[in-house]
C-alpha cells in the first residue's frame, strides 16, 4: 500500500487530497515541522532532502509535489485527475504546476521561513517585503489564468493542479498578504474546493481549519 | 517546426541540448537578458512569466525546464533521453529535475540576482553567505547520487536529468562558488557531458565558453 508522509497544512496537502481523490489504498504518516521531525536521521533515511511530501510506493520513494500529483494522475485514470491521454496538455498542467513549486511556493518560503535562505532581522524583512510583491504579480497571472468564467485551473476539467492552487490560497491568508479575496476569481476557486468531499475529508485529516 | 526561446548559458542550456540530441527539427531565439529583453511587452506576450526556456509547439507553448525536458524525451522516444516506459523511472527522473528546479537553481537566484528576492546591499550578501552554504548542501546530495560508479545521474543511461545537472555544474564555477572540482563525480560527469557532440553544438551555438 502506498503511504504519503505529510505535515499539516504544507504543501504535501495537495498530494493528500490527489490520493484521496484517486480512490487508491493508501496510508499516512504525519511529520512535525514544529518537532523539526523532517530533519530527524530517521526522516532523512527516508527523504534526504528532509521536505515533504514523500509518498512510498512498491517501487521505491517519490518527491516533489508536481511529480508525485502527475504519478497519481496517471497511475489513477479512472479517478480524472488529468489529461493523461494528451501529451501536450498533461506537460501544459505540469508546466502550471511546476510554476507552483519553482517560483510561488519560494516566494512564500521567503515569509514563513527566510532563514531557508539568509540570516539576520534585516534580511528577513527585506525578503518579507519583495515576497508580497512579487506573490502579487504571481497571484495576478493566476487570476487572468481563471478569468472567462473556468471554474478550474484548466478550464472545465478538474486536474491536481487545483488542490495544488488551493495550498497557496490558503498561504496567503495565513501570511497576511492577503486576504485571498483581494483576487475574486482565485477565492472563489478556493471555495469551490474546499466544498469538495475529498477536500473536506483532507483537511480534517490534518486537522487545519476549513 | 519547434522553436526554443534561450539565453545563453542559462538553464535554457538543458533544454537546447535535450532537442539537439532528440533528432527533432527545430529553430533557436535568442533572448537577451543583458538587454532585459525577457521584460519586454512583445516577450510577455509569448510568455508571461518573462523567463526562459520557452518551447513553441504546434499546440502552443511549454515552459519550465523539467517540462520541456520531459516532453521532448516522450516526444522522440527513440532519442531515448529518458525510460519512457517505465512511469515510476520516468517520474523518479522528474523528481530530480524539479529538486533542481525549486532548489538549486533557486539557490543559485540568489547568487546571480540577489534582486529578485530582496532590495539593498546588505541583503545580497546575507543572501550570498546562505546560499553558498546550501548549494555546498545540495552539491553533496548530488555527489552522493553519482557514487558507485555511476556515469549519468540515474545510473548506466544518459536521460535529460544529464545535460539538467550540467547547467549548475558550470555556474558553480561562474558564481565563484566552486571549482566544481571540489565535487569530483560531479566534476567527472561535467567532463562526460562536454565530450558529448550535441552539447559541444550546443556550447558553440549558445557562444558560451566550453
Amino acid at each position: 500500500m502506498m503511504k504519503l508522509y505529510y505535515s499539516p497544512g504544507a504543501c504535501s496537502l495537495a498530494s493528500h487530497i490527489a490520493l484521496e481523490e484517486s480512490g487508491a489504498e493508501y496510508e499516512t504518516q504525519r511529520v512535525s515541522f514544529k518537532g523539526n521531525e523532517q530533519r530527524s536521521a530517521q526522516y532523512l533515511m527516508i527523504n534526504p532532502k528532509g521536505r515533504v511530501p514523500v509518498l512510498v510506493t512498491d517501487r521505491g520513494i517519490l518527491t516533489e509535489s508536481p511529480v508525485i500529483l502527475g504519478y497519481v494522475a496517471q497511475a489513477f485514470p479512472q479517478a480524472k485527475l488529468a489529461d493523461n491521454d494528451d501529451r501536450f496538455a498533461f506537460a501544459d498542467m505540469q508546466a502550471f504546476n511546476v510554476f507552483l513549486t519553482s517560483t510561488v511556493h519560494v516566494a512564500f518560503t521567503h515569509v514563513f521561513r527566510p532563514t531557508r535562505f539568509a540570516d539576520g532581522d534585516d534580511a528577513a524583512a527585506a525578503m518579507r517585503a519583495k515576497a508580497g510583491e512579487s506573490i502579487d504579480d504571481y497571484f495576478s497571472l493566476i487570476e487572468a489564468k481563471l478569468a472567462d468564467d473556468r471554474p478550474y485551473v484548466h478550464g472545465d476539467g478538474y486536474t491536481v493542479s487545483d488542490p495544488y492552487l488551493l495550498v497557496f490560497s490558503r498561504w496567503l491568508d495565513r501570511s497576511n498578504l492577503g486576504p485571498v479575496e483581494k483576487f475574486p476569481l482565485v477565492a472563489a476557486h478556493r471555495r469551490r474546493l474546499e466544498d469538495r468531499a475529498a477536500v473536506r475529508t483532507v483537511l480534517e485529516r490534518e486537522r487545519v481549519s476549513v
